[in-house]
């Protein structure tokens, strides 16, 4: 049976998510899932009920550049006929850019090495009417130095706990940040500019990103003391972190294999 | 009595335009303007019924990152706070980003020496589910080079009617394009290419640039022979160009004086 493996990019906001954790509180009124629009529109097609696995779940209102899924099909249509097929069957904030067979043991989550999260900030004194809901508008002064100086910290093998959403199940806190970088882009459509905070990782606790991004924006702001972000990591205790930042700045850029 | 000039940034989606030429096919549902939504939030802060002049009408769909407009009033509120005040109670697809007095004889459109839009083409073979509704998705081979090269006879001084909407108004067509560049910027999110057409002249016909657009698109996909812009810039006449290009595309970016 062809292995599929799918690349997609998502508007995550009228989104609960990739897949539910919790059907409850953060998605009252809209509970509709990625996966289960996308399954659906692979039923369309293929007439089968198909089981996506997908990198990793992403929370209700995070976007994805290049989330991956792969599922077995018993269907022979060619890669690039079924990307034409899916996007015709998608609606307009769900997109598959590519289809590919791959092999059969290939698997999104267990197979990736590491995946690559940006969270984009717009640090201006007013919002913007054209990026509203795809950036955290944060009005601010933050002194990106010191911010990008206490970051660097996170890099490498730790125990992550502080960053880690109190209430989850998972027992091995620890995981590896390859990378940690504060950049500037700059806002295609009038040349202004978005801070981005990205991050890559061999995995991610629930919230780990959001958590981070949150505790950087109250050192930015110099509600910290120097040298607090490494006392947070080790501390290893939700409650020294900062708060959870918005999803809405969150996007799943690249998952590596 | 000052005379406050805004700077405004729009997402021309949900709005009939700046302000209605024709309250008729293009609007059946929302016949809201971004003008009445603006004198709309001047009205609950100053208690005045002011009138807004800008620096051009732009078209139902049509985005801003930058409309300037400029009232009289006889409210004495600091321009800082007129500007937090405005975006409180402005909806979030509209946002002021800069206030300012200027003389009394300041006019956001006579004062202009010129206006600078870019027309924005996401050239993939698949849609954006996040740059949906901002950009013109357009998934057929262009040759960049053939309509850098063409798109040059558009500067200078010349009679653009074969660009101007069929049924205008308007008497004198003759406008100068001082600047037409065709230019690959990155969009942030994932680092993919967005096209732009970016024209700055001393003013617009109705539906130029889109005009333009639909011609330079129909060149890169050679359906027109080598020198038929020139053609068709000096027949003066509509029928000769191309379609017009859809509106969700097109931004308005500057307005210089």
């Amino acid at each position: 049976m062809p292995n599929l493996k799918l690349e997609i990019e998502y508007n995550g906001q009228r989104y609960c998510g990739w897949q539910t954790q919790r059907k409850t509180k953060n998605c009252p009124r809209h509970s509709r899932t990625v996966q289960e629009t996308l399954e659906g529109a692979i039923k369309k097609i293929t007439h089968e009920k198909v089981v996506l696995s997908a990198s990793g779940r992403t929370d209700s209102g995070v976007h994805a550049c290049a989330q991956v899924a792969n599922f077995k099909t018993r269907s022979l249509i060619p890669p690039d006929k079924m990307l034409k097929a899916l996007n015709a069957f998608l609606p307009d904030d769900i997109v598959v850019k590519k289809v590919r067979i791959v092999s059969d043991d290939f698997h999104s989550q267990f197979s990736s090495k590491s995946k690559i999260y940006r969270y984009f900030i717009l640090n201006r004194p007013f919002n913007s009417a054209l990026l509203k809901g795809k950036v955290y508008f944060f009005p601010y002064p933050l002194d990106i130095t010191v911010m990008r100086r206490e970051a660097g910290c996170l890099a490498g093998r730790h125990d992550f706990k502080s960053f880690c959403a109190s209430g989850s199940a998972v027992k091995d806190t620890f995981r590896t940040i390859k990378k940690i970088q504060i950049k500037k882009f700059r806002n295609f459509f009038d040349n202004s500019g978005v801070l981005c905070i990205e991050i890559e990782a061999d995995g991610f606790l629930y919230n780990m990103v959001r958590n981070i991004v949150g505790t950087l924006l109250e050192i930015g702001r110099r509600k910290r003391k120097q040298g607090e972000l490494k006392r947070i990591l080790f501390g290893r205790n939700r409650c020294l972190a900062g708060p959870t930042a918005p999803a809405e700045g969150l996007f799943l850029c690249r998952v590596k294999y």
